[in-house]
């Protein structure tokens, strides 16, 4: 926008605003997917979209749309937006500060009457963190067709309910999940910001950060089956040690993501649950998550066939049996060409230093990316940690990328 | 005993008496430390042996003694026992065949008007698993001398309660904390019998094992500190992954327990927690158990040395910190060769074929022979396995044992 700027105070006053609702505030931030720190989050938003004069209102999963009216409605809108869920014992950034962005270039585009052709939508996606059901997107996911109802009815969370259960008792209407998915061309392009979760850009001097790919995950549950027996009375030749076995296919794992040709393959195991997990007992079973992500496609298949191979034969080794839950597969998502372009453009018109990059982490962009052209903005985050409390962003580096994000959703909302 | 022998009947009636107090009838036996079924477990064992005319008392720790008085309450007495808490999901055996073996050598011995001199006390000793406070062996260990008040008031469990606490709570007279050593002649020996954890009997189709060596561990534990970040945000090379750090400790472990020289060497990581233990968050913290037990001492502190050595290797490489927490380092106790050769004359005389073995578990006998002389019968268990639901020993080769039992024990009571 010419003359006026994001506030740097109105983004630190909401992302505080929304860190107040947290289940770990003596370490970090906590807020999973549908409860009750979330729930509240979800209505502080909606709120405060209302102050903003958006028109809001859910889905069947319950993404939130805020929507700022353009002149012609009959136009396939603009997005932008993020998610407000968190994993546990994180940040109060990573997801949060697209959201704000989108809130914030809404405000400004706004006072600075700029007229749009098209409406601006805000979205808080549902749980883009898997935390709660173990698979990510699921807002996102869902409008990309990729998650209906049966699906949602069998994802259960840690005590044993569903998804759709979950939404039911909030009082979502999920008699109407079959609505819920996002036909091409209804968007007519979307636009989030995000932290950076890599370092690139602080490492790079560079305020902004446009991405070219986001990579994608391939998610698995593994486990395994030795003998639980006493740690005192078996000889080690006679175990079948379900964490040794673990250990070893987790350091194959690892390997295999250090080798890998794709320099942007990562492997983690991040889960672990030791069974019956006591001092002098050797564990009779491990179950572990195995997640591994990649901009290339083709380069993570080929890596989890090998890994597959790892596995069986290590368990074939130690004589103990594996068990393998594949939660998902995605594709990397390649972001929409005309949209860097203008991503470019106002960063040169404000003089601001952008880095071309790539996303190691998946976002609902990748999805999203499914139905409508996509692009992200990237803004610095300390030493490039997410996912902890030790996750930082300076407010003012969100102003910076807000203002960028407010010229391009006002250039699209005119084409 | 001449003409009389141990009834399976009730050694079966007393097992599944005490097994009625289980936290988890569903998926084997688990009785914790003064938890409501250890408790009730406790006051059944000590209503029975009243029926069977026993003096019942106990000390401030919890330990049980049950006292059939001999004709010179004078002289030093002969101890029997063992223990009846358990680990998570074990089995009904561990421990419990012991006690109840001891009560009906009693019987037996009683039955047969067999005359004894010293009086034969079978003893409950207080948390022999090391499930609650992660140290085993608490009541024969503050008998031993080597845990007192202030080692009580220090050892905490998982809710930060610390023994002295519970003890207080649950009515024992800490106040007498300084009572519960026992002095060296104040026991004229010790015998107790329980289930085979290694298979070595029915391997070798032996009614009878013969310890002639209580293998020790050595426990601690270690917290490995790297960087809690974003699994798609980090690339290997930059990551400070605690788990992947454990996984090759884990096997570094299991290498050296494997190369030992000493046969009777085992090297078990039971227990692990992974902090924040998120799929899609690289752990930051990873906290386990190390398990190590051996026959020979000094085989023992040479292995611990060299794992100390690779731990160390291991954190800078991976530039990781680590943090090791010593709990006990004790030592293999060795029978006593008059003991055993009461019980190698009973076998012969009741035509009972025997095995002479080592025990790779450790039990109170070990703490025990600190100040007595001490022995210890082995009856078999199926396929070895302990600690587990799966545990299983026949009641008629727990009636064998305690035949041998009882005969031994009446024998040192005239001594």
């Amino acid at each position: 926008m010419e003359n006026v700027k994001a506030s740097v105070e109105n983004i630190k006053a909401w992302l505080e605003g929304i860190n107040q609702f947290n289940a770990t505030p003596e370490f970090g931030t906590t807020r999973v997917l549908f409860t009750e720190p979330e729930v509240q989050a979800r209505n502080y938003i909606k709120a405060e979209m209302g102050k903003l004069g958006m028109k809001v209102h859910e889905d069947a999963i319950g993404n939130v749309f805020g929507v700022f009216a353009g002149t012609d409605t009959s136009l396939p809108p603009v997005w932008t937006g993020s998610h407000i869920d968190t994993v546990l014992n994180a940040g109060m950034f990573d997801g949060m500060s697209g959201v704000i962005a989108g809130m914030e270039a809404v405000r400004i585009i706004k006072q600075a009457n700029t007229s749009i052709l098209r409406s601006i939508v805000v979205v808080v996606y549902t749980s883009e963190e898997p935390t709660r059901f173990k698979l990510g997107c699921l807002g996102s996911r869902a409008m990309a067709g990729k998650l209906d109802s049966k699906a949602a009815a069998e994802l259960v969370d840690k005590d044993g309910q569903s998804l759709l259960e979950v939404l039911s008792s909030l009082g979502f209407p999920v008699e109407d999940f079959a609505k819920v998915p996002v036909k091409k061309g209804d968007v007519y392009g979307a636009v989030e910001l995000h932290i950076d979760q890599t370092g690139v850009l602080e490492k790079a001097q560079k305020s902004i950060g446009i991405v070219k790919t986001i990579c994608a995950p391939s998610v698995f549950d593994v486990e395994i089956t030795g003998i639980q027996s006493h740690a005192g009375g078996t000889t080690m030749e006679e175990r079948r040690d379900a964490f040794m076995a673990s250990s070893e296919i987790a350091l194959a794992l690892e390997k295999l993501g250090r080798e890998s040709k794709s320099e942007y393959t990562t492997a983690t195991i991040g889960k672990v649950e030791v069974i019956p997990n006591a001092v002098n007992v050797i564990p009779g079973k491990v179950k572990f998550s195995i997640d591994i992500r990649d901009c290339d496609f083709d380069c993570k298949n080929a890596m989890v066939g090998k890994l597959k191979k790892e596995i069986e034969k290590i368990a074939q080794n130690r004589k103990v049996t594996v068990q393998i839950t594949e939660y998902n597969n995605d594709y990397p998502m390649k972001c929409d060409k005309k949209i860097i372009e203008l991503l470019k453009k106002s960063c040169k018109k404000n003089r601001v230093p952008y880095e071309m990059t790539i996303s190691g982490a998946f976002h609902d962009s990748m999805l999203v990316g499914e139905f409508a052209p996509v692009a992200m903005i990237f803004v610095p985050s300390r030493d490039g940690i997410s996912h902890s409390p030790k996750e930082w962003t300076d407010f003012a580096d969100i102003a910076i990328g807000t203002d960028i994000l407010a010229d391009t959703l006002a250039a699209m909302a005119n084409e």
